[in-house]
């Protein structure tokens, strides 16, 4: 394919050749945007993909076409087909619903296109605003730091590799884990992350002691207690705990003054795993109950969840910044920094991660926490909960229905019971009433299984939800249930 | 603080209180962002960030405000004291430009706000196309396996995790490094990222050998193939050959097809850190360097450099699809997939990465791919390469310059030379016109270290550089040069 002569002196091929053009277009885009995101009342929340979405294939573009065209194939290709969680009835697993302004955040990011892993540049100083408001909202001191990420997958897997030169001395990032009796600690209703870290970190998962729980799925302390001793007494390291905030089955809170003190007592790190619920100290009424954070070690936890700024977007927060600087800094050649100039500005966040290069996630957040203030972002989590406390109560006052859980935050698992059925029809039909609420556009709860029974999980990480879709659940679960009992042999 | 009563069943209390009101904020938005986006020629690359902004503190938010005042804020506080990568004249380490279409995408990604870790809706079906166009560029066969990322530090990362259990089995997931005998080798010009990854990893950066280079700054192949006989012969297991196409500070591309073999004939993993060269086979003229690639085991790249799709986007392919997933699936309860329902779609991203919450980083992409088609971002390409050319011509001609590099892809290295100055001196007066340039708001180049020279490191990856661009900034080194040299003792 011959290619068309190049003129190294034109201006930009890869810009608009009519900039006024563009920006119509843009505008016209923006109004697609704008009207997909308010809510339709009466939409489905999740709709079946057609075989044309799903099977469409087309070749590698080799010539380009009109933004327009583009535009119009997303209006009809993808957002008929999005995953729902923008709607008031999605309470899937942990989703956050996002915001009207997250759209004007981020065009500013496309616009200013920053580049995050470090260098003088004014969007650095808004990500050190936000690390700085986060550590301020959390009680940690002086001297913390932190880096904004993906969410807590990598959030998680950032600190324990913190804990682990903590443990093992800073030469481990050049000798690996020569140390094969590092153990870890984590319940056994935390989040599947934590053993994903340390498959990565190369530790194992094999390392990872699954802690039970209490019936309210809360870790039990004093089995923890017991079980480093039993690895202290074999001459292991136990080196990590891992405590989760807000589980992601049943959202319990593990009980982290108690494992902040055992913790501290044998110098053990002590990470929190709060995902969605760690920001529940937005809300007055949440935050006492996460006193206790301010003692950890490092904290984890996604913006994209409960604060409703887009996917993706996490933090990781440390208590000892210096440490957090040593596991992940290194400075070759070609990143020198220096005292004037662009490359000026230190510490660069590329220091406290894996990323060098990193989008400037940051400005999402900041545009949050300025435009809806703290006051207005705790509300509406601490809405979602007493939301869980009144489907919880409506579900207990119906003898059809189980609560499997207690609500402790903004999660109800209950199920559909019937007296003649079998311990697996049960489970059966309540994964098919799941199914049938998405299928049928009515709902989108996720399912998942608790001590051995199948589940509808209702997570209410949403700022859209009224009680009238809570309503429209219930009675719908019912009515799907004896449709199905129907069929049922 | 008293919280207001909450109604349970009122409207969300984030959406807008108004919508037409914030449609109307929101088109005003979107002209600061297109107005900012349009290149002003004579304006300044980087400007010095002033204290009012560098020293800004502000108490966490309680009460919101407007959203037209944040934007206010944006647009003074932010805007004018960017890095200056949608500039012409910046050159700095390896900065993609973006492009004004990546607005279009990115207000879209934020309206639709998916969570890309898995389940059935239309994104997913776009991540998939986008792997698959990037699959048949860089010809792997069928049952390849890619996933998009936040850039090459994170692919390779992912890589090598994978090598990992290629040589050590899927037991190491669980076991954790027990054979302390791996051992990987890449040129001593190689990106710091891949040292970082196995640090991470918990393999550890002594087990990483550096290979020295050709003056070309190419990996000599024949001390590689020396090096691991050695290892091999002492009972070490060679488990990964890291290869790169565009080297950070000259942009060498090591000779893949050598490199290729070697691996082969031993089962040794090979992954090619592409950064910014991969997208070298965008374009025709340069594509035949790279045909080698297609034998890569693992290759990782940036959309967000030589592509100027919005940062973070990266992507990893990995050749064994099969055994991608089994280095990273994990299948909790409450991640179960079912067949129908929101729960379907299988296999889901999240068993391919360390990710859960993902972004819609894809949409980007597939965006930035059908407006430009393949020939126009080839062009861009393949443009910036003949600028470098151009440019380390100039520099040959100049006797006050010095070339310190061949000028193999887009990077021309180079230095001002005075016979009467020490190699001390010199480095001081080269790093001193570096900063000068930026400082002054002439043009972005970086510093770096060759061979213990400080050199000017001018990387163009950069769809808006004009020759007159590289004429201004070989004009202003020499001018810069002599002022220095007349401060100088």
């Amino acid at each position: 394919m011959p290619e068309p002569s190049v003129d190294l002196n034109a201006d930009s091929i890869l810009d608009p050749a009519d900039w006024s053009a563009f920006c119509t277009e843009a505008h016209l885009a923006l109004d697609v945007a704008l009207n997909f995101m308010q809510e339709r009342p009466g939409e489905a929340v999740w709709t079946e993909l057609p075989d044309e979405v799903k099977n469409f294939t087309e070749p590698l573009p080799y010539e380009g076409q009109p933004l327009s065209t583009v535009v119009d194939e997303i209006k009809h290709r993808i957002l008929p087909y999005t995953l729902g969680n923008t709607h008031s009835r999605f309470w899937g697993w942990v989703h956050g619903t996002g915001t009207a302004s997250g759209i004007v955040s981020q065009m500013m990011v496309a616009a200013i296109n920053a580049n995050m892993g470090g260098r003088d540049h004014a969007p650095m100083y808004i990500e050190a605003q936000v690390i700085e408001w986060m550590r301020h909202l959390f009680a940690l001191p002086p001297g913390s730091s932190g880096i904004i990420c993906s969410g807590t997958s990598s959030a998680t897997l950032m600190a324990i590799n913190v804990a682990r030169v903590h443990a093992a001395g800073v030469e481990v990032r050049s000798e690996g884990n020569s140390n094969t009796e590092l153990v870890a600690y984590t319940s056994s209703e935390s989040h599947v992350s934590v053993s994903k870290a340390l498959e990565i970190l190369g530790i194992g998962s094999a390392a990872l002691r699954s802690v039970p729980t209490h019936p309210d799925f809360s870790m039990d302390c004093s089995v923890l207690v017991a079980m480093i001793a039993e690895d202290l007494a074999s001459g292991l390291k136990p080196f990590l705990v891992v405590s989760t905030l807000g589980t992601v089955n049943t959202g319990a809170f593990d009980d982290i003054a108690t494992i902040a003190t055992v913790c501290q007592d044998l110098g053990i790190w002590h990470h929190v795993d709060g995902a969605f619920g760690a920001l529940g100290v937005l809300s007055e009424k949440i935050k006492p109950r996460l006193a206790a954070i301010s003692q950890a070690d490092s904290i984890a936890f996604d913006f994209h969840k409960w604060m409703h700024v887009g996917y993706a977007a996490g933090c990781l927060l440390v208590r000892d910044g210096e440490l957090h600087r040593q596991t992940f800094e290194s400075s070759p050649a070609y990143l020198q920094s220096e005292t004037q100039g662009v490359a000026a500005g230190s510490p660069w966040p590329s220091e406290y991660g894996i990323e060098l290069s990193r989008g400037f996630t940051a400005l999402g957040v900041w545009v949050q926490l300025k435009e809806m203030g703290v006051q207005r972002l705790g509300r509406a989590i601490y809405r979602n909960c007493l939301q869980a406390q009144w489907l919880g109560e409506a579900v207990e006052l119906d003898h059809t229905l189980e609560l499997m859980a207690p609500v402790s935050l903004n999660i109800v698992c209950f199920r559909y019971v019937a007296d003649h059925l079998s311990v697996g029809a049960l489970n059966s039909l309540n994964k098919r009433i799941v199914v049938e609420l998405q299928v049928r556009g009515i709902a989108v709860p996720s399912a998942t299984v608790l001590r051995g029974h199948s589940v509808i999980r209702v997570c209410i990480t949403n700022h859209r939800t009224r009680r009238s879709d809570l309503e429209a659940l219930h009675q719908a679960v019912g009515g799907i249930a004896l449709e199905l009992l129907k069929e049922m042999p």
